[in-house]
């Protein structure tokens, strides 16, 4: 077990892994990665408005369904673990014993790279917040007197996910990731997302315009690798390297 | 050979790929690349202010001095070929026939990465401008219409070697190369550039200050590399990978 | 009413809304726009410099001083509706349920479009606060999940106002209003604020030079608009458009 | 005619206006505009694979099928004009006259707004530049001394077109155009791009998405309009207005 | 002679120094400095729209009157010597031949500080284009081996002073000089300006807002300096300095 | 002592203020400055790996250890007053009352200047943080109405001091100060961090390659100063000057 390479998705809403970096996540458990998958709310206030408009619906009825979607998407993606910390959303806020949970799951799962939000959007600011979040989580998780005996963490890289609007959050895609292998278990987790039909398309329209930017960036006209599906993410710390 | 990977770096002026990217150089050689080396200006008005302060001084003893030193460097570094543009500095001008040597040279060597200088630079402007046409360079010697018959250039990410006042340039690593097991070809090249001996503890300060970042990067106090000398690069372009 | 078009100003202290956007505020009120206005403080602390260099003053005597002057000007400026939510100032720190009571707010008003503070102010810290806090209550105002059954917000603009010394703010304006047909209001809402009496004339000069802008990016010297005085305000969204 | 409103294209290769503009293009004239596209070069060198791959081509022969093709999607498009400069590319230059000329055909435009490409592009410094030189000849074409008598222009804005690959291009839109009714006319138009078919596609997801991002935008799930197809466009100078 | 304290403006066109450092060359040679301004053209072309509107002007009378103007006013400011180098505006362009008789004139001037426009001005590329000269002289003058045995030029400052609409132009001052002992002077020169006398105001509207800034940054009401007018600068490059 | 020159450090860490201005505190001191440092927490969790990995440390060891070393520390510097908050760290946190009691401090030093950590840093969020609430305190210190009584603060410049990888912190100095006169002092001081041994060498290497910085900026091979170490500061505010 501790030799399994591991990953963390850290996702502000319920259905944030699914949209924003699932064929990374069903890719790496393809590999043999084991991925872990912590959503800190359901969105249930602010990203189930189909389930709101049904008649006699309540927050506890949007959270079940909202969990279940979620837990059905991370099935389809061979998700390691999901883990729901139901900490609210439209805010999300997290008190200080909620970042102690978070940091003691990071060091549980020792991730060799996390994921998350983008540093900013003016549209939903529970998801700027979980990137603060992350990193302050990360810091947190390094010190060596923090609960101390547990094993500290290493230095993983933090991945940021593509938002909705990608230009208006400011975020710029250093890396992109061929997901065409496993395209097929992404679109099924998307469509477990029965409340947000509108996004589907969206998707999968994003999904195959980065693969148009890998080819271009992999050789264009010129040798570029036939990906049909991709992802893009932005990395916040440098790479340390053998080889350029 | 056509099997051969290489690389090629495009100096403004004859010492600057010593000094930004030598121990790249070295380390590439080692591993089996060939590395080309392009110096577009011997830095003979600019960059050789000690030989000017000698008796009888003249441009051609200047440029033949540099080039003595460039190429003692290139050897110690094990460069694989080295290329004299002798386009003048301070400024540098490229005219268009110029820059369509420049392309054939990138057509011929076929590099899987190109190393230049950063994109920004208020005290040297021959820098910056070497960098945008570096780039337009790359884009020509991507065209099927130039020089149709010629094979034309794939995608190879750019690297922006590291300037001199970093942060006044604008410029930040995002990766950082060990260059440990080749530091004393590095040390050995700095030491050609006999004219520029101010410059010789500053770069192995940056070489060992670089590897504590790698240290960093790599996992800090709970299992970083223990790299002893690094180099530091942007990239232009975004990667294509399999794996993150 | 329902009809009404509507506005809402998020102001930090009492006096930000009449130099900021005044002229704003008394147009749309003229075209028969519902303009209301928000103080989260009265800025009676650290905006009340010459009340509190007067013998015997106390915060209540402040508070009391910059709601009088306050309501004179919304008085002068056709103001619909000018709210006092009293939260203190320097720091200015809204707790979940002040935060509850501004969406509450936002909800009853459904404004077209959202007037705040620069995202940025080193000098003024509630200033920034505030805009971070317009950010996120738009945001809760949109979630079908909170106090399911009212009114949600649609997606209206949010303009950030002209700070003091824009520049240091890294604000830039995007838009620039006419606001030559309502400007003598303007002025007398200004001369309202008796404490600040240092501003008049410096936000006069403001006016003047931003209706040179106007001037210039309205046409210059070939055909531009004569305005007089005009705010500046720059958007937080995009527009969306039948036409360029 | 004079009463005419009118828009001007700088397009820096014959095909970037249909991919990057032409809904605005279609739904302009549809409005009653006219509008002229003017393409410095073919785009003959290098953006013509497909072209060069077949046996026997020549640079006449490519800049022939290129010239076709881009007339018969101004022809689909409904645009006024359409401009040849064939200035070459890859690299484009544009000389004094050159500069001259563009300036005059600004001047009998006079247009109330201009489109060209966005301000940065490290894949394509021939977009770039274009960019710089619209921004250089707007400025000439403002100037009263240059060939006394002619009418002036004004102060059009300049609208910068969606780039490929936007967020490494640093390219942010704030403005989104619905072109659902004309979106038929640009598809007619991208399909007679021959030689680059597989950006079909590519620009038909963007259309869609960005028409996600107008929805989002004009209301999203309170209201947004129902627009299918949309292009998106960032300004380079303020708006003046009478009304926020 | 060579002991005096020198510095030196570079104005794209002839009255740029008026408005945006008059203030500073009149304190410096009120102080004893010698301040030398090169004008590069008249701004007989784009500058001067007033003087175009009269009937039969030519362009030898334009630059005729732009140049007794700017006499007037470098009279007015004390200027110690203004040289023209008559180079053309909209667009202004120097060849390398221009560039050296620049870098001849910075040599023989030696200036501790030079002043010149913002990095970046999407209306007018002639004053962003100057300070790319001016970057390239500076460097170009400090290069031992261009016109050896000349005084090479040590590492003065670059301040670029304040343009128009300065959010536009990405311009933020990092130093405010107090000019209150020379307004008389810097207001003398303005009005040497007879073809803007639409910008008289404005820059007075300037000096004065400028001056709130001075007061604020040193010390604001608990012991601000009173100064009444005031220019701001933006420093291309670090101080050094032995104290704090 | 009301006339003394006073200046203000605010450490987040008790470690801090040592590596990135010791330098800037000893020569203050030396010229007649009082210096006053206060360090928010020890760094006990974060900073202090090497003392956690001896055998039964406890948190009250180690802030007792590191309040030892920062003791030591201000000794060999000079410093005038130490402060420790105990506030916490990795995260550090700061209630209202702590802020009031770090405003109090500021105004009882009533600093010209003032030093804090960078504004970014996604390594340490305690580093951001602590300049967030340093800009914070600062304009609380200013408010009239914050104990009235008590004397304001005027407008101290805020210099954010070196931090660790300065390029990912977004740091970019604008102010070099020669420290060569007080680097025994600052060496000493080092020394006294006995916990933190692999960052000796890695200061002493930026202290003198700052140096070479100072040296370049201040006349590089034509007059600069050969200052041997140097410490790199950058302004929050901008400077307020009768000289340029």
């Amino acid at each position: 077990m501790t030799d399994a390479r591991t990953a963390l998705v850290i996702s502000a809403h319920a259905a944030d892994f699914v949209w924003r970096c699932g064929g990374a996540i069903a890719l790496h458990q393809q590999k043999g990665w084991e991925v872990t998958v912590v959503c800190l709310s359901y969105g249930e206030r602010g990203e189930s408005a189909k389930l709101w408009k049904e008649p006699g619906m309540t927050l506890e009825k949007v959270k079940a369904a909202r969990r279940r979607e979620a837990e059905a998407a991370a099935e389809a993606l061979g998700v390691h673990d999901i883990r729901f910390m139901d900490l609210g959303d439209y805010p999300l806020v997290l008190e200080r014993e909620d970042k102690d949970r978070l940091v003691a799951l990071i060091r549980a799962v020792q991730p060799r790279f996390m994921l998350s939000h983008s540093a900013y959007d003016p549209y939903n600011t529970d998801h700027m917040y979980t990137t603060q979040v992350a990193m302050e989580a990360r810091m947190i998780a390094q010190a060596w007197g923090h609960e101390p005996g547990q094993k500290v963490l290493g230095a993983p890289q933090l991945y940021l996910f593509e938002p909705h609007q990608t230009e208006q959050m400011g975020w710029k895609p250093d890396t992109f990731l061929d997901i065409t292998p496993v395209w097929d278990r992404k679109r099924a987790a998307i469509e477990c997302m029965e409340g947000q039909h509108h996004l589907w398309d969206y998707y999968t329209n994003v999904a195959e315009n980065r693969a148009n930017h890998f080819r271009r960036n992999s050789g264009g006209q010129a040798g570029g690798r036939p990906a049909q599906y991709a992802e893009g993410f932005q990395s916040v710390y440098p790479r340390c390297v053998d080889e350029l």
